[in-house]
């Protein structure tokens, strides 16, 4: 993999799909959860299908809860020694590292193409996890994430620049999402509760201790997990690429000396001062970052502006840059000694 | 694809995982859908990442809604002339055509393995389609299928044969279903609602513009949406092949003749007529069939227990056997000519 040495115009070529990819198997599991028995509920009758005899349902029952699925492509001669986990962020599912919403291809064809086998996740409560009826078994009602609050949270345009008319929307002069498939983006939200973290991490970790070693690629709300994880099997885990990670534990009440041995990249986009709410969140993790340093780990932090790569959403993956990103991470991950 | 004439030892190891499959392109897309605005609803304040700064969520605003989802694997060399589209039934999504339950290879690796490009796709309101606020945009509460209903209904085992204990489950003595991999299954179910129909319908019909001329494989509840599109755009639909469909547009007010030109095949496992709802459906689709033949279309009923082929549960493509079914299916693909 030396053609992938963090050179977009090599790194887009891989990206691309001139090449093939030889595939020795694909499919997917769910993993976590438990059974939950309703009772005391009443009945009700439907028709299903039309055309089909009506039905009596009982809400009364056993139930799976608290699952999360996973679905995964491995190739026949993988170039990377473990496998690739990749984990969404919040309000989203899997569908985060797939085609871009304008159609571009995605992260995930970008990793499989550079020689990952990759499993690509939804976590409990959203996409193919599935959910379960609140407040009996989901302990609150969910979030539905407005347009407004993505396109304004992730930094596709300032404060108060969203509108419902898509030719009146503000966008960052030199954004790298392609706002024409905003919309498009708009179709993958998931809704999402607050009150699952438990049951989700407690998924994440079964994930670990069922394909690891592996390398945790992971964006967003998906962070925290990731470093839970990690804490929890650091020996199952030789890497973890945070993108734009939203929260970490404080390292001032953990500690993270068996964090020593995985080493740890932070991917951060652009506009990121300009947004008190981001602003907040990478100075938490700038300090977790510091923390993980300084047990004598390693921490990188690849601040994309620094780089002089500007205009980057919180979408980095969606961004039309994202190959050259992918490519940035790749180079890491060889560094790491990760690929054959 | 002459090695796929229908006999199992032969499309067994086509199922395997012994051969690779050169892939071109992984990706996803949704279609459909609309946008919707939703304003006097009360804000809520939340902390949605452990660590992360507190965030104030007001539920009014723009969302989109009804949209479906495909994801899609392609071949450099496909060997099916058409794409094929997988359509999953009612409370599951696309996971249906995945691995199975117990971990085997499902109809997705097979239906890749023997040469078609395949989209597998989860219906408006399931899984990474996502679904939106009751009763403000969807119409009405979802339905959470019962494991007892999914171990009655789709006929692993008799009539109040599910107890919450899996050893005291009642299963048919000779179901092709891996009944210790139930739970599991249960994992996959996904709620629903009775009010997304006309949704539905116009997504998978967008589906077809965009992605035909196809095949279409389809399951249960899916074989009413399918039929439908194919009346709709006969021309775009190369072969329905519809798996125990759960209805059908009535004969009797439907006209059938643009059908001529688009073969179908009816897939039935066992215990179909033990069971008054299923017995009830065939019955419907076994005059749908009639009708098709009666405008001189090719209609195949392929009865499995007819075949000598016995204790196929609803969910075919699940069971033991279910290599054995694909290949019926694919030879008579083949025989309808639409391979290389």
């Amino acid at each position: 993999m030396t053609a992938l040495t963090g050179c977009s115009h090599l790194s887009s070529s891989i990206g691309s799909d001139k090449n093939s990819i030889s595939v020795s198997e694909v499919g997917s599991f769910h993993i976590g959860g438990r059974q939950v028995t309703l009772s005391g509920l009443p009945t009700r009758e439907i028709v299903f299908t039309p055309g089909s005899p009506p039905f009596k349902v009982n809400p009364n029952g056993d139930f799976e809860a608290e699952q999360m699925y996973v679905q995964y492509i491995k190739q026949s001669n993988p170039k990377g020694k473990y496998p690739m986990l990749m984990w969404h962020g919040g309000g989203l599912s899997g569908v985060t590292w797939e085609s871009k919403p304008d159609g571009g291809a995605g992260w995930q064809q970008f990793f499989l193409k550079a020689g990952h086998d990759v499993y690509v996740s939804d976590a409990v409560e959203r996409g193919r996890a599935s959910w379960s009826r609140y407040p009996e078994i989901f302990k609150s009602e969910p979030f539905f994430r407005t347009k407004k609050e993505a396109w304004e949270l992730f930094r596709i345009g300032p404060a108060d620049s969203y509108q419902t008319d898509a030719s009146k929307r503000v966008k960052y002069p030199d954004t790298q999402f392609n706002v024409a498939a905003f919309d498009q983006f708009g179709k993958q939200g998931i809704p999402r509760w607050a009150t699952n973290d438990v049951a989700t991490q407690n998924a994440y970790n079964e994930l670990v201790q069922k394909m690891c070693p592996c390398i945790i690629v992971v964006h967003s709300q998906g962070g925290n997990f990731a470093f839970n994880a990690a804490l929890k099997a650091p020996d199952k885990i030789k890497a973890v690429i945070a993108v734009e990670p939203s929260g970490a534990p404080d390292p001032s009440k953990v500690n993270l000396s068996a964090l020593k041995s995985v080493p740890h990249l932070f991917v951060w986009g652009d506009y990121i001062d300009r947004t008190p709410f981001w602003k907040g969140v990478s100075n938490n993790l700038s300090n977790y970052s510091k923390a993980l340093k300084d047990q004598g780990g390693t921490s990188d932090w690849l601040d994309l502006p620094a780089q002089g790569i500007t205009g980057n959403s919180h979408m980095l993956m969606m961004d039309k840059n994202s190959d050259l990103i992918a490519g940035r991470i790749q180079s890491w991950i060889e560094k790491q000694g990760l690929t054959r």
